[in-house]
């Protein structure tokens, strides 16, 4: 899918290894009303700093975004380097500094290689074309073993509105937008409050719902471009409806991502969906749901495709949600191994571990207390997690 | 090391697996004075609910403890065995129900085999010597690879105090007591006001300064017996110095036991002290610690023995307590490797990265902010760890 309008290029600027893309731009014709979503940890890196103080503006026509080197907790001297690759691309494409978005992942504590940009941007802005879109996706990869695009449209008042993203984050995943970047981009027409206003609920159904690792990062961002070329009706706060089919198109491009993240977690060979029910309000599922998600007891016994429920309620035990210990149903997949806070046998527990052997599955926590319900995804943790881990720098 | 009056044996019952001691019995000539603390989890295993409820009383006289079934999860059927067990301890020693404690470490959500326990009961309480301790701390292993005891002597009015303890925990360690057994024997006089506080304070600055893999158990508990054959003036509310004696006494041998706890951590190949200074509080310095104690990414950098910074800046970022990121000092062992928010530079890091070739070091981190600190006991996390809970059941 092509979007009119956006173009994309990346090229191997050499800025921690070579012979890899690390470098990628992405260019609007026109300014494009941009919305922005970014770490919640106090430890920001200098991209995100800058980034959010220019999206006040809430237009931005460019992402410059690195791989390699994470620009994170280099001090003035980052900020500045920050600054002047920015100044590069605006330069380079004659547009406002203020329109340009930042982006960097990779190591933390390095400064950025200013001038692998320098010596890259002329081909960078040279080679700008609706055909890259891919390109850049996979210059952002850093431990990520897969490209992760996704795509959808929508009718909004007869019109055909596309969106697309892309994404990477593998690991130091975690809710709130950890390691993570997605750039996504639309020709819906919407105004800047009513493209925010779903970037943020559409996160927190998606983004915002995967762990890998429980860590945070310090450079993650999303970011939406809307260059309004669809030529749709204006979404504004006076069209919930075509507002609601927007947003729900945002989903489902960010569901697609956030998932293909999580199947791409570090070292991970399963994706699993843990959903808490009959909570006594969502907030509670989500809470437990989130603990049971990041267990490491939990998730290395789905990697060992050991149905191992006595490590779910373990989890439950200690999430901060009251509950019933005695009343909680638990499932895998399709098969209820405990009723009532006890095992229903063996039989269960050996169909339930072959429910563990698929690649994706859904273990469903029933407290019988509420209408609460929250879903949270996941995936396991591997020796290779481990392995990738401790190798990371070197 | 002895103390008059505690006896102990261990025997193969063959609860879960045949061949290793899992059933052990400690038993004193007269009651003790007896304080414990349990799991603060909600779900909690049939001997900890039966404990909780007699330890009322303030005394006990025996312990019956087994591995290899941790008899949670097992509902009223759980509850009537666990009485059935301590029925048969308190019947073959002729003394009152109230005065058993029992314990159970293993498996989650499997119901206790009886069988096992009447077929041992009369050996059990045959063997009981004061040469057995040691197999007890050996009965209660699970995937613990080395035995943890530890003892102390303190002088209290010019009498000699002993203090001695078993301990076993490797995974599902995590503040607050989690799947952790102690059993700690005083000759001590001692009001049972003053055993329990002493041992709350002790167990705060040593079994809830360790984490492992960030889980809780349904079954941890610390039980200290006192007997008072030392025939020390009795410790009481108006002996503030023979109490604060008798606490560091206590704390000595808590703190040796939460070391090695860790340093057996479940694949744990170095044991590491996080320390926080400079918060504004204390318990900020402590919740900080932790969150960089229990963060997967710092324990497999750690593993990996790369002094990568950048991961505790992470970490720190996340923990929810504020800090200015631009006056933070880290060292490794005495090695400053940040200062001021800044890398001094690979000569730095390189010099940290032998600090983390040693099987214990220190990470201390410097928020320049205020007079809090604290510090938390953690372990790397490595593969084995992922193979050990992968496998744990099969």
């Amino acid at each position: 899918m092509k979007i009119k309008g956006f173009s994309f290029s990346a090229v191997e600027a050499g800025i921690r290894y070579s012979d890899r893309l690390d470098l990628g731009l992405i260019y609007s014709d026109i300014p494009c009303v941009t919305a922005g979503l970014f770490t919640t940890s106090q430890v920001k890196a200098a991209p995100v700093i800058i980034d959010k103080e220019r999206l006040k503006g809430t237009y931005a026509q460019a992402i410059l975004v690195n791989s390699g080197c994470a620009n994170a907790c280099t001090g003035d001297k980052g900020m500045e380097v920050a600054m002047a690759t920015s100044a590069l691309a605006s330069e380079a494409l004659g547009i406002s500094d203020d329109l340009v978005q930042i982006s960097s992942t990779g190591v933390i504590g390095e400064q950025l290689n200013l001038e692998a940009f320098e010596q890259s941007m002329p081909k960078l802005v040279k080679e700008l074309s609706a055909d890259n879109f891919e390109r850049v996706a996979q210059a952002i990869m850093t431990t990520d073993t897969v490209l992760k695009i996704a795509q959808t449209r929508v009718n909004v008042g007869g019109k055909d509105v596309k969106i697309m993203g892309m994404a990477k984050g593998a690991g130091m995943i975690m809710p709130n937008m950890a390691t993570m970047l997605a750039f996504i981009f639309t020709d819906a027409q919407i105004n800047f409050a009513e493209l925010h206003k779903s970037l943020v609920k559409a996160s927190d159904r998606t983004f915002n719902r995967i762990t890998i690792d429980g860590d945070t990062s310090t450079n993650d961002m999303v970011l939406v471009m809307a260059n309004g070329t669809a030529e749709n009706p204006l979404i504004d706060g006076g069209s919930p409806q075509d507002l609601q089919l927007f947003q729900d198109g945002l989903e489902v491009v960010l569901k697609d991502l956030a998932l293909q993240i999580v199947s791409d977690g570090e070292g991970a060979t399963k994706t699993i969906t843990i959903k808490v029910c009959g909570a006594k309000e969502n907030q509670d599922a989500e809470k437990m749901a989130r603990t049971i998600a990041t267990s490491s007891l939990v998730k290395t016994a789905f990697f060992g495709e050991d149905a191992n429920w006595g490590r779910i309620l373990a989890a439950m035990g200690r999430c901060g949600v009251r509950f019933d210990p005695n009343r909680v149903d638990i499932s895998f997949g399709n098969v209820l191994i405990v009723k009532d806070g006890l095992s229903l046998g063996a039989e269960e527990e050996t169909a339930a571990s072959l429910v563990l052997k698929e690649k994706n599955f859904t273990v469903c926590v029933d407290l019988k207390d509420g209408p609460g319900c929250d879903e949270v995804f996941t995936c396991d943790f591997s020796i290779d997690y481990v392995k990738i881990n401790a190798d990371y720098r070197s």
